[in-house]
């Protein structure tokens, strides 16, 4: 956040992104100005602006999970290297984590397009079938949207819902002193993919893994859900702004600190040397890069092992323990290698930081 | 449509707004590339892409609505001659508009924003208090949303949710020959404000209904539930494409065609010489503009004349019948002043006309 020095912060990008979000939530808590033809608003509204999805009971224990994410072009992609299925699957993708993040199932989504008019036809209906491909394979449906012309590029925001029961609904702010944090997935690999990206090294050894975390991420639907129901986690949330950040959404959501162990980040093949390439430490590179899509979760302290290493096995992805909950609200550590104890700061990305 | 002779459409643009939804339409129904995981497509859902809005049971009689509209900069406003709070209060407006044309109640709204990083603060307070304001006249509530920075402009894609029972709900199919065909308003008038606005005439006498129209539209809620629960009403859509095209809409999703009589649309004071003012025929600028935002909406043929003029006084506006409902699938006439006959075509807004 660029803030100027005791002033008033003048444009959107002086807040950052995080400083809107809270500034929406104001603004949209005060109902005083709502006239006489107000109805009562319903006390279905279980959560509201602040999580990975909003959430609204609907009766029988059922809770619906609303969510939207959008990527556009010149910020989340270059249509000059994209290929337009593999954007397609990914905006339902970011999307579907975002589900995956509140234990739920994705059941309908909405999809609101802006569109150039020299956009080939051909690019349009790869769009919309790699919207599909990614939506159906956990049953989700696309059943609405929008289209409207774009003099400046592609736009596609999405409105994805979800159900779970209220018995598994996980949020970020159920975290617990003790509680251990963990994490799945190689954090920080569609980060590193972006570089090699932006330089054109995408056919090197061992580069494809990163590559592809950042064309195709893959939302955790089945992983979330299996973790809703196990009865062994306390908070949960996806991993879209960078792990740094995302561990402060849920310590902070959930009133606590954290101790973090460098060491135990899950690293693939061939990091360090990768981190080389592009320019990045291994710290920087594993704590502040965004896009991952993947789950940060933490779990009672009794936990057996086997729960962890059982889900390893059967989804083939590293499911990692990296640090401790805390009591201490917003005190969040990082333990690095040469056994030093720093803060743990909030670097993933911001859209105007 | 601009369809190149016995070619294949290239670009988005030679398919057109209408073309492309069909096209959507055909690829989201087919869900043959489902994979293994796919569970299976619950059968709650009444009404996919088509209609105002999406449908979804959810028990006890209750419907879900499901919506979305956006407001991009350059296609549906200029920044430098808008309002942003009454933006804000358009871009809800376009929403519940649709919500209104199902017959349902509004619930809760995501918004997902693209914003220049220079876009004040003070800007940006007042398109969410406007956001917020349009919505809780009806006691619906922002509970999420989306910030993405946009190096291409500000655009609004608002998410909007909902209710109405099913006894009650109206869509656009429901119509049949012998039924009467109404609308509310005055059609045009936002797409009259619109060229007053653009020729910056926006103080002259008989002005201000034109430009309020197009800048400040209300959504009909409570006059659309009201015809919801009456009884009488049989089909249902919001004008937002012009209403010659809404009357297509609605009559070729009902089978059917229509006589419409030109003479008994209505029209604000001044029409006829603002319609010279701004260089267009009655006839055109009563059919062709979009964005009134107000409902078309059949009745069953012994429907009480004290139904629609109750419903007049009440709401203070103008509810007429403005044609007839026909068994000719696809012939929709248009009945004009010297007593020809002529067909009536789709010559309201498509973002890729």
């Amino acid at each position: 956040m660029k803030i100027p020095d005791q002033a008033e912060p003048k444009v959107v990008s002086d807040l950052g992104e995080f400083g809107l979000i809270k500034r929406i939530m104001q603004i949209h808590a005060d109902k005083s100005n709502s006239g006489s033809r107000l109805r009562v608003v319903p006390n279905d509204l279980l959560n509201g602006i602040g999580d990975d999805c909003a959430v609204v009971r609907i009766g029988d224990g059922r809770l619906l999970l609303y969510t939207c994410d959008a990527l556009t072009e010149d910020v989340h992609f270059r249509l000059d290297r994209s290929d337009l299925y593999l954007l397609g699957r990914k905006s339902a993708a970011v999307n579907l984590s975002d589900i995956a993040g509140m234990g739920g199932k994705p059941t309908y989504a909405l999809v609101s397009l802006a569109l150039p008019a020299d956009l080939p036809v051909s690019g349009f209906d790869l769009l919309q079938k790699g919207i599909r491909d990614e939506f159906v394979q956990y049953g989700a449906l696309v059943i609405g949207g929008n289209i409207t012309s774009s003099p400046t590029g592609l736009a596609i925001h999405i409105f994805l819902m979800g159900e779970v029961q209220e018995a598994n609904l996980l949020t970020r702010s159920g975290a617990k002193p003790g509680d251990r944090l963990c994490v799945i997935g190689y954090p920080g690999s569609a980060g590193i993919g972006l570089h090699l990206l932006e330089r054109g090294l995408t056919k090197g050894q061992n580069h494809l893994h990163y590559v592809h975390a950042h064309q195709s991420p893959t939302a955790r639907v089945e992983i979330g859900h299996e973790l809703a129901v196990s009865g062994f986690v306390t908070a949960m949330l996806d991993t879209s702004d960078g792990l740094s950040s995302d561990i402060l959404h849920l310590t902070g959501s959930s009133n606590c600190g954290a101790t973090v162990e460098l060491v135990r980040i899950p690293r693939h093949i061939g990091f360090e040397e990768i981190c080389t390439v592009v320019g990045l430490s291994v710290q920087d590179a594993l704590l502040n890069g965004g896009e991952d899509y993947e789950l940060l979760f933490t779990v009672k302290p009794g936990t057996p092992n086997q729960f962890l290493t059982g889900l390893e096995q059967k989804f083939n992805l590293p499911i990692r323990e990296i640090g401790t909950i805390s009591s201490e609200s917003a005190v969040n550590v990082l333990l690095i290698p040469d056994g030093s104890r720093i803060p743990l700061a909030p670097k993933g990305w911001d859209h105007f930081g």
